[in-house]
């Protein structure tokens, strides 16, 4: 190949490593292999082979929360459309995942052949139309548009962040295309400026209105997270001394040991402390809100508008005034330079404490939510990366201790049960550099629907803290509803065989992880000796399988519940 | 509730029952509870609660290629995206299957809500924008059309032959009607006339060319199984008394040990016999033909357009020329009718035999694909159903010998790996009234995509013999591409204790399936034992891996991969 010339597969590969991405998930398929062959030889991006497509989405979610970019690759029909859970998740919540899908040759499309993996109807455009709905960009690469779509799709899904999707067809990617691997530039992943006079006034609109009250608090929400705002944030705070809450979705976003760290709300699953103090303020300086039920403690927020200021990327609302287009990435820079120095008074609240659990002494040796999730926090290192599973771990966690340091990944807004699992194996591949520990909460209903992927946290040799809460059933479903229906049980499975099952039982695999802990536990202090031991072994993968009592939940779960009750009563009263 | 008003989630299940569906599939979410709670109160259908989604939605396919309609549940966005392959899969190969979806409140869809399981754009059509592409007709339920909707989508399910979508949403279950529940008339589910002068003269033209030609050869594909063809087809053959032949897709559709049956047809991977046979012919009479690549052994069929009559649901082509809509359901009637009396000869072919097997006594004592496919039908009885992966037992199954009534599921066209294992459960279900004994052949890469059904199976108490055949990674994709690569390798389970770990270990499942034989055979005398154990224990669910030696593989699949291989380098050609 004369240096002039790199192949589609390889472009392709080039751009995605200079983004950052070291490992690509997927699974195997008889259109995408020509790829997956440059992968394997390309050698600096490993090739993440998945159980199934649907756990490849999520790892590949998992990984993008962590690195800021993920990556998968799937096969035609079959392969891209099992993942359509996942990715429709990344678009919901917001991480960019480039999704390549290999499809059959192009003159098999041209010739509309019935091959298999097709609706056997000559279409082969109908799943990338599909894609349209849950994507913010597509590409169907040519050997003339080739490298101008790669560039666009990965630009807009940095930008955006959401999910694109790539089809690159058998026969392309070992196309040579006339490109100069040495004179290949970075991505134009500059942003928009704001039109100007509108940012002006937003600005002084802004300064005006802190300078008239007294009490501002500030919280910051899931967009600021993933628009990568934090250290904006953080700037921002530090100059004001304003006192800051986060929602669920941004949870782990501000390290809770920071003096002005005020604790987690979500309407009234939070604390009454965190309640009395953002309802009293006389402003709310609200950063990339998402407004989503479970986000709100079950739209239980009583936020009011006239006192709230939004900044939002693609736009800033003022009370009822909305300023289109002006994205706080440039807006927030601006107010923290522009702050009025008289109205800054050095912070002296209190430090922020969690509450003391409240255990009820007929209960002193089970398992019960009050006790779990106040005890977890000690044996979690700074660093780790905590994955909670929706359902009663995602409520568990917004109240819960948080050390120093630790990303905390839920699906607060999608809440695709299994998502966890997937998650963790992606997000453990994204932080072994840095030896940022996984650990993975997640309850028996939802492990079964992704349960295979244990055989790749072995396979890739992870030091995944797996902790399942087997509850005997969906609690979360009979929270909400039919509590006593057959439908919310389930079958159960020796969980804390999993290792045993899906790998190192019969020694076989060559490559596979140390396994430490893998055992069911039933008291405290079979749960607290486990813990110890997985603190102690760092390197190796552990599974803990809790046994906790059947109807038990975290107390912010049953109030979510309580306030989405509530709204669909209002709701439907509204309507009749 | 008075006699003349009934719930629309009644009114639906009513009709589903009616249809013949006892037992609907799919996973719990919040927004499908109340119907839920609905069908445990029905009575008269059973809910399958399945370990995920995509899972449901093969064991809602398995069930209807077995009872002529299958359905299933899902909850809004995360549970019918999960299920999109399974409905796609539907669509490609025709199979009638309801998908049913949990959507939310509609007051909450009237106000755009940002609930979990959205896109959080307050977007309520998004999903079931997708499934139009991949479900024949979409009903979206209102209090006013719910009746309406129900029969028609429910009628083109039926006449169509492929999936539909309908939407519940959450309120909207126990909502009641007016509907008189003695007064429900039955679904008009006749065809439309074929338009008559068109009719007439492709059956003159038809019966004009049989008088002129000597062999006749009839072969029956896929779509003459999937619109109920088949009683028809026998009394076209036993009035005729020529020769059939069957496609892949066919397999089982006619009884081997009938007098005129002569093989499968299937390009180069037929036997030598059956092309000589087929290619010979003066005329071929192909009823229902789905040409897709592995069902033409990779586009190797030869088959002359000049010579071959083609009778299809949406036109008949005699030769070249193409009589519109005219349905061979009902032209197919007719030409037996007229059939000519003084063409008929009693046939006098030898009756059908499956080649022997060449067994290299290199080889003596190892489960290699040429002892296996010929020494497994000992142990089928008859009225089985045998399910195929995709991969290599779909090919292996090609020119097995068929006991008496059995039936063969496999998905040739859409060939998604892992359907085997939920379709199994669905087509055990289906055919537990008749006693059928389900046999399901999966490959190791396959089985770890779908794993958790065996709990599913088990749960059920079926007795379903799940034969695994373990040759250590991805053979077919091996076969066609990467044989050394590592993409094509996989984790080693321990697939024989699945029992064990989804189930019965724990002693804690009340109901559950008896397990008979679950363990590994190395060589064809421990296969045989095995399998003598499994005819015997009839009641018994069975887990049989049978380890193979890595790169073997059926003669039909290698053959398979040479034409598709031909193919596509004579399809490069013509286009460069």
């Amino acid at each position: 190949m004369s240096s002039s010339k790199m192949t589609i597969g390889n472009y392709l590969l080039r751009r995605l490593k200079s983004l950052g991405i070291d490992i690509i998930f997927g699974v195997p398929g008889d259109y995408n292999l020509p790829f997956l062959d440059q992968i394997e030889d390309f050698g600096a991006i490993q090739w993440g082979n998945n159980c199934n497509e649907l756990n490849a989405s999520y790892a590949a979610d998992g990984y993008a929360r962590i690195r800021g970019i993920g990556a998968l690759v799937t096969t035609f029909g079959v392969g891209e459309l099992s993942a359509m859970n996942g990715i429709a998740g990344s678009y919901a919540e917001m991480v960019p995942v480039v999704h390549i899908v290999g499809t059959p040759p192009t003159a098999s499309q041209a010739s509309g052949a019935i091959l298999h993996h097709t609706l056997g109807n000559g279409d082969f455009r109908v799943f990338a139309n599909m894609y349209k709905e849950i994507t913010f960009a597509q590409a169907n690469l040519t050997k003339t548009n080739a490298v101008d779509e790669i560039d666009r799709v990965l630009t807009q899904c940095l930008l955006k962040g959401r999910p694109v999707y790539i089809g690159l067809a058998l026969d392309l990617s070992d196309y040579e295309i006339n490109v100069d691997p040495s004179s290949i530039k970075p991505l134009n992943l500059s942003i928009t400026h704001n039109p100007k006079l509108e940012h002006q006034a937003a600005l002084e609109n802004i300064l005006e209105c802190v300078k008239k009250v007294e009490r501002i608090v500030v919280i910051v929400d899931a967009c600021a997270i993933r628009h990568d705002m934090m250290k904006t944030v953080l700037r921002f705070i530090e100059r004001t001394q304003l006192p800051i809450y986060v929602t669920p979705m941004a949870k782990g976003g501000i390290n809770e040991n920071h003096p002005q760290f005020c604790g987690v709300f979500a309407g009234n699953c939070s604390t009454e402390r965190v309640q009395k103090e953002v309802y009293d303020a006389d402003l709310i300086l609200s950063i990339g809100s998402m407004n989503s039920d479970f986000n709100t403690g079950g739209f239980t927020y009583r936020l009011s508008q006239k006192k709230t200021i939004e900044f939002h990327t693609y736009h800033t609302k003022i009370f009822y005034a909305i300023y289109d287009k002006i994205d706080m990435r440039q807006l927030l820079p601006d107010v923290i330079e522009n702050w009025p120095n008289d109205i800054i008074r050095p912070y002296n609240g209190k430090p922020y404490e969690v509450e003391k659990p409240i255990l009820d002494p007929k209960h002193e040796h089970e398992i019960i939510h009050e006790y779990f999730w106040h005890k977890l926090p000690d044996f979690i290192p700074e660093n780790s990366i905590v994955i909670a599973e929706t359902g009663t771990s995602e409520f568990g966690i917004f109240n819960m201790r948080a050390p120093r340091g630790v990303t905390f990944l839920t699906q607060i807004l999608w809440g695709s049960i299994g998502y966890s699992v997937g998650a963790a194996l992606g997000a453990a591949l994204a932080g072994k550099d840095e030896n940022r520990r996984v650990f993975v909460l997640v309850g028996d209903g939802s492990f079964q629907l992704v349960c295979q992927e244990v055989s790749a946290m072995l396979r890739f040799k992870t030091n995944i803290v797996i902790i399942l809460l087997n509850n005997d059933g969906y609690t979360i479903e009979k929270l909400i509803h039919g509590p006593d229906r057959a439908y919310n049980n389930i079958q159960m499975w020796r969980y804390h065989k999993s290792f045993e099952y899906f790998g190192d039982g019969l020694k076989q695999n060559r490559e596979q992880a140390v396994t430490g802990f893998a055992g069911m536990v039933k008291s405290r202090e079979e749960f607290e000796k486990a813990m110890t031991q997985v603190s102690k072994e760092i390197d190796k993968i552990h599974f803990v399988e809790v046994v906790m009592p059947a109807m038990d939940a975290p107390k912010s779960l049953v109030l979510t519940i309580e306030g989405a009750n509530e709204y669909k009563k209002r709701e439907r009263e509204t309507q009749e």
